[in-house]
């Protein structure tokens, strides 16, 4: 796992949670399968922007917000 | 061709044009090869955030604002 996708896990699971809403949930409103989901949260695969985009589009946020929190945590590390 | 490949393609090219460095230094600076440069310019190739954090740390920018570009031309398309 390389930082990269530690932060882009932890960035996700902070705004689904903050989105109240499964994993589940987010791979049907994302149209992305459950297991990607899941891939990407424990930092195994690493997304496409297109992939950012939908999660995004699903959470109700913008790209670039999504994108600003894993710069911020990718800082951190 | 996708809209979204088409923004991503703009964007990039926008940006590297702003620093006046051709293909090849990007590639070079972003220890990508060239060719996959000229693909995703071409709107050919989907960037992972990966290959998106390495091309805005060599164009000295941040990623989300690459990405706020990309959306910007995104939402006019």
């Amino acid at each position: 796992m390389t930082t990269l996708n530690q932060s882009i896990a932890q960035a996700l699971i902070k705004y689904r949670h903050l989105s109240q809403i499964s994993q589940e949930n987010l791979a049907d409103l994302a149209d992305i399968h459950r297991t990607y989901v899941s891939q990407i949260e424990r930092g195994l695969k690493m997304p496409t922007l297109a992939i950012l985009f939908k999660i995004a589009h699903a959470l109700q946020i913008k790209p670039s917000d999504l994108i600003k929190e894993i710069e911020n945590k990718y800082d951190e590390i």
